[in-house]
C-alpha cells in the first residue's frame, strides 16, 4: 500500500512537472506542435555546434572554424553526412564521439518527432481519420502516449544497433588487429549506418574495406533497415510476413523501396560497368555488390566504397534523382520519400486508367494526400534550384557539382561531389540551411499540411476545370 | 427552290464523302482521337521533310543530309526553332518557304487539334463537365462544329498575323532598303513569332535587329500573344476588358503568364547586368528591354537576341525553369503550359489554408485535374531526363547544356546552347523525338487523361492515408 501511495504521488508531481515544461515549451515555440520540432532541432543543432568548438574537439587542440563546426553538427543532427573537413583528420576522438552523440540524438529526434506529429495529426483529424492513421502502423491503442512512442522508438533503434555492432565489432577487431579501435569503428558504424548517417572515421572513407563483403553487407542492412522508417519496422515487428495485415503505408513503402533500389543498382550497374575510375576494373562479383551498395546508399545512407565525383556525370544525374526521392517516413532517410512517390504515381495510374479515385491494395487514397504529396514535391524542387542557383554562382561551376551537392544536403544522403570540402562559408551555409529544411522542414511541411485539413463544408463553388496540356 | 434542292444534294454528297473519310482515317489510326492527331502530325512532319530533301530546297542545290531535313522539319512543324543547320545559310528561299509553311501548318494544327481535342472531350465527360468546359472559352455553342473552330482559329491567326506583317514589312524594307527582301523578311517573322516558332532567317540571327525597338517590340508582341491560347485569344476579343465575364482558363492563364513573365524579366536583368557577352555593355533602356524578351522568348517563343550560350550558366538554369513551363493551352507555345502551374499551386494553397478543396476566382477545382497535372509535369519530367542523360553520353558534355537543349526541345522552345549545331544524327533523332512528344503528346495525353474521367461509382474502397513527408 505504502509503496502505492508514493508512486501516485511522484506521478502526481511529475504531471505537474510536465504540465509546466508544456506551457514552457508552448510559450517558447508557439502552439503549433510542427514549429515546437523546429525549435527542439535548431536549439540541439545550436548545443552540437558549441561543443564542436571547443578545443578538445579538434586534433590540433584549438577551436575549430565556427562555421566548420555548425556545418558539421548540422550535418551530424540531420543525419546527412556531409563534411567540410575530414571527419577523421581534423576531430579528436571526444570530437568524434560529439559527432557520433549528435547523429544518435538526430537519428532518435527524427522518428520521434516524425511518431509524434503524426499522432498530433491524427488527434487533430478527429476520429475517422485517427483511425485511418493507424493504418500507417501509428496505432493509438498500442502506442497511444508520447513517453509510450519514444520508448519504442529508443528500443526499436538500440536493438537494430545493437545487431548490427555485434558483426562489426568482431570484424574491425579482425580487420584492425587492434581490440580498442575495433569496438569503436564497429560501435560508429552500427549507429552510423542504421542513422542512414554516412559519417566516416576512417580518413580515406569506406575505400579501405570495400572489398570486405562482412563490412558491405552488414552497413548496406543497416543503412537499409533505417530507410525503412519506425513504422514500417514496427508493423514488420508485429506482424513478420502477414502481408494482409500489413498497412498500406507498409506495403507502398516497401514496394517503392525495393523497386528503386532494383533500378539504382541496375543503371548504376551499367552506367559505370567499364569506367576504370569507379568499378571498371574489379571483378563481376564485386561490380554487383558495389552497384547494389551504390544504389541503396544513394537514397540516403550516404555511404560511398568509390568516390561520387569519379563517377560518369550521367550517373550522377540518375542520383539525383534517386536521391531525391529519398526513404520511408518517419525514417532516419531524407528526401521527398517513397510514399510521396507512390501517391503521385497512383494518382497518374487512375487518370490514365480513367478511375475517379486513387487505389491501392483495397484502399482509397483520399484527393488530399495527392495535394500534399505534391507539396512536398514542389517545396523541394524549389529549394534545391534555389540552392544550386546560389552553389553555382559562388563557385562558378556548371550546374552537374552544385546540384549533386545541394540534392545531396536537401536529401540528408551526405554523398558529395566534391563542393563541400572547398566551399567558402557562405556556401556551407546554404547547405546547412538545406539539409535543415530537408530533414526537419519536409516532416513538418508535410505535418503542417495535413492537420489543417479541415473537413468544413461551406458553400461550395460550381466546379471549374482549366485546360491542361 | 432549286438552288436549296441543289445544295441539300450537294450537302448530301459531301456528307456520304466526309462519313467514308471518316471511316477511312479511323480505320488507318484506331478509334482514339488523340491518337488520330498523333498520326496526322507525323504524316506533316514526313511530307515537310521530302520536301526539304528536294535539292531545289538547298543553296548548294543538293539533297540535303537525311537527319537534317528530318530535324528541320520537324523543328519547323512543331514550331519549336532548333536547328541543325544554319537556317539562312543552308535553305535556298525555296527551302525556306517549305520551313515557314510548315511553321503554319504546324501552327494552326496544333492550336485546332487542341481546341476539337477539347472538343471530343467535353463531348465523353457528358453534359454537366460539357458546362463547365464551356467555361474554357471551349463554347460548344458559339462554335461547336469542328469546320467551325477550324475557321475560327484560321481568321483568328490571319488576323493577327497581318497585322505583325503590316508593321514588321515596311520597317525592314527601310532597315535592308530593299522591297523584295523586306516584304519577305517581314513575311517571315510575322509568322514566326505568332506562332512562337523562333525560325530566323537572317544568318547571324537577330543580333542585328537587337537595337531595333519596332522589330523586337513587334515579335515580342507577336509571340506573346501566340502564347496565350487560342481560347483566350477569342475570350479576349469577344469579351475585352469585361474581366468578369472571361473564363477561368482565361484568368488564371493571363495570370500566371505576366507573373512569369515579370519574375523571368528580373531574374534574367539581375543576374545578366554586367555579364558583358550578353547585355553587360548596353545602356540600361536596352538591358530592360532586352530582358523582356528574353523573357517573353524563353517560354516559348526562342527569338534570342544575344546567344543563350554566352549566358551565366545560373540564368540557363533560371531559364530551364522557364522554359519547362511554356504557355497556355492550346497555344503555339509549348512546355507544360501555365494553367498546369496554376491548378499545382491552387492545390498547394488549398492545403496549407486547410480547405477542402482547391478554388479560384469563384470555381473549385476538380481533384482530378490536379491529377491530370501531375501527371503532365511527371511525363515531361521523365522525358528531358531519358534525353538529357542521353545527350550527355553522346557528347561527353556536364549536365548543363543537354539540359538546357533538351528542356528547349520538349518545350518547343528553340533557344540554343548550341548543341543541336554540332550533334550527330542520333542526338539530333533523341530530340526531334523530344519536340514531338513535347509538341502533339502533351496535348493527346492530357486529353486522353480528361476524357478517361469516367464518373463510374463502383465499390468505394475505406479510405487509406500513407504518411507522407
Ligand atoms: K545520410
Ligand atoms: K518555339
Amino acid at each position: 500500500m505504502a509503496r502505492d501511495t508514493r508512486t501516485e504521488r511522484s506521478s502526481g508531481n511529475e504531471g505537474v512537472l510536465r504540465a509546466r515544461l508544456r506551457q514552457g515549451l508552448r510559450r517558447l515555440t508557439g502552439t503549433s506542435p510542427a514549429r515546437a520540432a523546429m525549435m527542439i532541432f535548431a536549439v540541439t543543432i545550436a548545443v552540437f555546434a558549441s561543443l564542436l568548438m571547443m578545443p578538445w574537439s579538434t586534433v590540433a587542440g584549438r577551436s575549430p572554424e565556427f562555421h566548420d563546426a555548425l556545418f558539421v553538427a548540422t550535418s551530424a543532427v540531420t543525419v546527412t553526412g556531409l563534411t567540410s573537413v575530414n571527419t577523421a583528420d581534423h576531430w579528436s576522438f571526444a570530437g568524434e564521439l560529439v559527432i557520433l552523440i549528435g547523429i544518435q540524438v538526430g537519428g532518435l529526434g527524427i522518428i520521434t518527432i516524425a511518431a509524434l506529429l503524426a499522432i498530433s495529426v491524427t488527434r487533430n483529424l478527429g476520429l475517422r481519420t485517427r483511425l485511418v492513421a493507424q493504418e500507417g502502423g501509428i496505432s493509438t491503442g498500442a502506442m497511444g502516449e508520447t513517453g509510450q512512442v519514444i520508448r519504442t522508438v529508443v528500443i526499436c533503434s538500440a536493438v537494430v544497433e545493437a545487431a548490427l555492432a555485434m558483426v562489426l565489432i568482431p570484424r574491425f577487431i579482425h580487420l584492425e588487429d587492434d581490440l580498442a579501435s575495433g569496438v569503436w569503428h564497429g560501435l560508429f558504424y552500427a549507429i552510423s549506418s542504421f542513422n542512414n548517417a554516412g559519417f566516416v572515421v576512417h580518413s580515406g572513407g569506406l575505400d579501405g574495406f570495400g572489398a570486405d563483403p562482412v563490412v558491405i553487407w552488414t552497413i548496406m542492412a543497416g543503412v537499409f533497415l533505417g530507410s525503412l522508417g519506425f513504422p514500417v519496422l514496427f508493423m514488420l515487428w508485429r506482424n513478420r510476413w502477414h502481408v494482409r495485415r500489413w498497412s498500406l503505408h507498409t506495403k507502398l513503402t516497401l514496394q517503392v523501396t525495393l523497386l528503386l533500389l532494383v533500378v539504382g543498382a541496375l543503371l548504376y550497374g551499367i552506367m559505370e560497368w567499364s569506367n576504370t575510375n569507379t568499378i571498371g576494373e574489379m571483378s563481376v562479383w564485386e561490380k554487383v555488390q558495389n552497384s547494389l551498395f551504390a544504389s541503396v546508399n544513394m537514397r540516403s545512407g550516404g555511404f560511398s566504397v568509390v568516390e561520387s565525383n569519379m563517377e560518369n556525370s550521367e550517373t550522377m544525374l540518375i542520383s539525383d534523382a534517386l536521391m531525391f526521392a529519398g526513404g520511408g517516413s518517419a525514417s532516419t532517410a531524407g528526401g521527398i520519400k517513397v510514399t510521396t512517390i507512390a501517391v503521385i504515381w497512383l494518382a497518374f495510374l487512375a487518370e490514365a486508367r480513367g478511375d475517379a479515385e486513387s487505389t491501392a491494395h483495397g484502399r482509397t487514397i483520399p484527393a488530399s494526400a495527392v495535394r500534399v504529396a505534391v507539396s512536398v514535391v514542389a517545396m523541394g524542387a524549389t529549394l534545391v534550384l534555389i540552392s544550386t542557383v546560389w552553389l553555382m554562382y559562388i563557385t562558378g561551376l556548371d550546374m552537374g557539382r552544385p546540384l549533386y551537392e545541394s540534392i545531396s544536403a536537401f536529401a540528408t544522403v551526405g554523398l558529395t561531389a566534391g563542393l563541400s570540402a572547398d566551399l567558402p562559408p557562405e556556401g556551407l551555409y546554404v547547405l546547412a540551411a538545406l539539409m535543415f529544411a530537408g530533414r526537419v522542414g519536409i516532416i513538418t511541411f508535410a505535418a503542417s499540411l495535413t492537420v489543417r485539413q479541415r473537413s468544413r463544408v461551406r458553400y461550395r463553388y460550381p466546379e471549374g476545370r482549366p485546360m491542361i496540356g
